[in-house]
């Protein structure tokens, strides 16, 4: 019995287990009498705990779905199913629940696009920080010079013009490669879902960090791999323990973002990364190194970049261009070697014949100028304001027991709280006053923890991220307090 | 042992499984004195004839990957390679021959960028025929107006204003849906791609025509999908032997492009449309209804489309508009009611996180705008002038045995010759004289056809469509004649 457990989704594991086995029942798939797997070997196969799926079974045994029998298991009765299909309306979409599909959904829950206040949830820039001036100009220009943009396909692998451009940035910021070499994809999730696509199937071993990037875990786990984790410390994913779970597993891709790590703001030394590097080469692993921002460094530039260590072709390096310039353009590139990367091409040809002209063509002129350069400039000022803004009152109003780590550049603080405090209140409180945050976890790829948090101080005004930062550390405190009277409470 | 074989490529069978092999061997997936698959076996696994795959085994025999030994079978040696590599440059890139991975190329082979003069094989319609000064004009404005569309993100499931502009739109060609029932999507190709990701697995069975839309193939394959085909005759899919089809299989999914199907052109009477549906409806089964350009008609307007019919959300409907009136933004749209809906709208999210905003609010006034239509009606005039010129071109010039369907309406002519004709000679001599057209092969997902061709009259200019057209009539000519002549000759 398949049943799709959303760890990130809001709902109960209890209820999604409940709903599971009677849309399975609802759909056809479990006739009456079967019996349903024992309660020891779906909390096994679903890796959720005995409690939950008891308590799913009791709930569908009082509504009457199955029937429990002492020392034999637990059994479907439709009957009740039956009666109820016969009073409740008829929805004549209702057959559509029989056809099973093959997604993830727990990325698609966080996108939900709520009327909130205050978006720290948002891993993004604020627009005020881009250079929409700029770009609009350029975009306009361009398009009265050469108006039949708009009727041409570009190619497949991208815009000759924009890997022409992006061959000079990427040398600017030390990663060397040919145009030849660099694929345009709509965006660096869809870099990511292109590997996966590609290189990843079901039984397929992966190696991620934990916690890392959402989108990530999707695109992976939506291809039936097995995916294991290496926890990050301070200095990003801990390459001693990378290494015995290469022995044992023998991985197949590892993915990574050494640099400003998300969520945790982390940077792998150099070290680490030549170990990484290593380790990918004696296996004959791929490696993944995701790159949304190793431009915003608030201290010094960080370590060379795992591609740039390559020599043979085990690096595919994902550049996105949504966050630090243009995300009305959606634009990504990704860079590799050898047939690696021509079969990533093919893999765009399947997925949408190539990304929009368009779209290309309108960031191609700013990339190409001085003011790229001076842009990133001014991120990295506008944006290091901000963190130490974020740090600042953090420092001030947290509780004690809240810890965070100093992100040297990046987008995001990973904060922590102690165990005794409830991440749904959490949640709920911050939803009463219209704030989001990122629940840390969404970036497990399997075993949850559920004290960290994640905000970004890059796409709120200063004004709101004060304000912000303030309710949060406010309902941390006031949880605190109850704690404590509780605790110091008689006990009965 | 998994060999992929890709008929499209242009590269003979024999030599396809030939390197199939070899491949494995350098890889390592095959050691020293393994056994491969009988001849019998793997002619069936791949369904190519056994003469096929004689002829692999002899090349390798000869080359010395393999011994063959009488009764017992072909065996692996390793020792011929070894010798290979060590004489041979090494390349650090040769690792990467071992990452297997989960890859369709058909598609792919003919998108290969060519420097041709007279492209028939573009189903694409004229530049010079497209809107791009209004849209320019259009797009300039709302730069203007709204310079933050550049660091905008939009929503996952398609800006709400071209939401709604596709309401209007599909409305005037009788399609009623509503703007919470549209995804918008990077061209139809990412749509079928959707879909598959979303409801297509190894071993599902999906229904498509034959000969169909090679990059639906591919789409569907690349999910490991078993696909049965019905053939298409002057009115489309055969729905009576469709109907045997799905009493014995079950299909999950029927793929159709019932109104100027491509590539043959034709159009599904009502009856048909109705016969479809109700076997959907009697399945389970979901319909995708392909719809690239049931606006260009010639006669009269096609019969009401699969999802105006559909009451039960059975059928997702495509739109593209990147033929009709934007290459360069790569917009398409997908309509389907009900979870199958909400479904895709979440596999959208682990593709891409969304469309370009800039593309989509680029043709949004556009489609709002009379001029939309007005520009469709002119399509019509223009292409019917086209596909009438290529008629006329044809009846002229091509010899007795050559035969079409008289499309009403689309961008392609589906062209017929003898069995006795050898396409490989035809795509040789066009190529010589730079001229490129679709070999009907890739047009077939299981059991090819290879006496059939596919022109578009859409693309190129009129000069060049007569010239086009007449020098294929003349390699056509010349091969009958020679054909003659061997015929008349005097046999030894």
């Amino acid at each position: 019995m398949f049943i799709e457990i959303q760890r990130k989704s809001g709902l109960s594991l209890t209820k999604q287990i409940y709903q599971g086995v009677l849309d399975h029942i609802r759909s056809e798939f479990l006739e009456e009498n079967v019996k349903l797997p024992s309660v020891r070997e779906l909390s096994k196969q679903l890796e959720v705990s005995l409690i939950t799926v008891v308590k799913a079974y009791q709930r569908l045994e009082q509504e009457g779905f199955v029937t429990s029998v002492q020392g034999k298991g637990t059994f479907v009765r439709r009957t009740a199913l039956e009666g109820r299909i016969e009073t409740k309306e008829s929805n004549p979409f209702d057959w559509q629940l029989s056809v099973q599909d093959y997604l993830q959904r727990s990325q698609f829950a966080r996108f939900h696009q709520v009327p909130e206040k205050i978006h720290l949830s948002s891993s993004m820039i604020d627009p005020g920080l881009l250079p929409n001036r700029y770009l609009e100009q350029e975009l306009r220009r361009m398009l009265i010079e050469n108006p039949k943009v708009l009727s041409q396909y570009g190619e497949i692998q991208g815009d000759e013009l924009l890997r022409e451009a992006m061959v000079g940035y990427l040398e600017k910021i030390d990663i060397p490669t040919s145009s030849d070499q660099i694929l345009v994809t709509s965006g660096s999730q869809q870099g990511i879902d292109l590997i996966a696509r590609t290189f990843v199937g079901p039984g397929d071993v992966i190696i991620m960090e934990a916690p890392t990037y959402p989108g990530a875990i999707d695109a992976f786990r939506g291809r039936g791999a097995i995916v294991l984790t290496v926890p990050v410390d301070n200095e990003g994913m801990r390459v001693d323990l990378l290494h015995d779970l290469c022995d044992k597993y023998k991985p197949k891709l590892i993915y990574t973002v050494p640099t400003f790590q998300n969520p945790t703001g982390t940077v792998m030394p150099i070290k680490r990364r030549r170990q990484v590097l290593e380790l990918a080469k004696s296996m004959h692993c791929l490696i993944v190194e995701d790159d949304p921002c190793s431009e915003i460094y608030f201290e010094k530039k960080p370590p060379a970049s795992l591609k740039s260590l390559d020599q043979d072709g085990h690096v595919i390096y994902l550049k996105g261009l949504s966050k630090i310039l243009a995300p009305g353009c959606r634009i990504g590139v990704l860079t590799a070697s050898g047939s690696i990367f021509k079969r990533l091409v093919a893999a765009k040809a399947n997925a949408d014949l190539g990304s929009p002209l368009l779209t290309q063509r309108a960031i191609t002129p700013f990339i190409t100028s001085k003011r790229m350069m001076e842009h990133l400039k001014k991120l990295r000022t506008a944006l290091k304001v901000r963190r130490d803004l974020a740090l600042g009152i953090l420092s001030k109003y947290a509780p004690e027991e809240v810890y965070w780590f100093v992100p040297k550049g990046g987008l995001n603080l990973w904060i922590t709280f102690p165990d005794w405090f409830d991440t749904e209140y959490l949640m709920l409180e911050a939803k009463k006053q219209h704030i989001t945050f990122l629940p840390g976890s969404a970036c497990y790829p399997s075993e949850q923890e559920n004290h960290h948090f994640r905000i970004s101080y890059s796409y709120v005004n200063e004004q709101q991220l004060e304000q912000g930062i303030k309710i949060i550390c406010d309902i941390l405190q006031k949880a605190k307090k109850q704690k404590t009277v509780k605790e110091n409470s008689p006990q009965f």
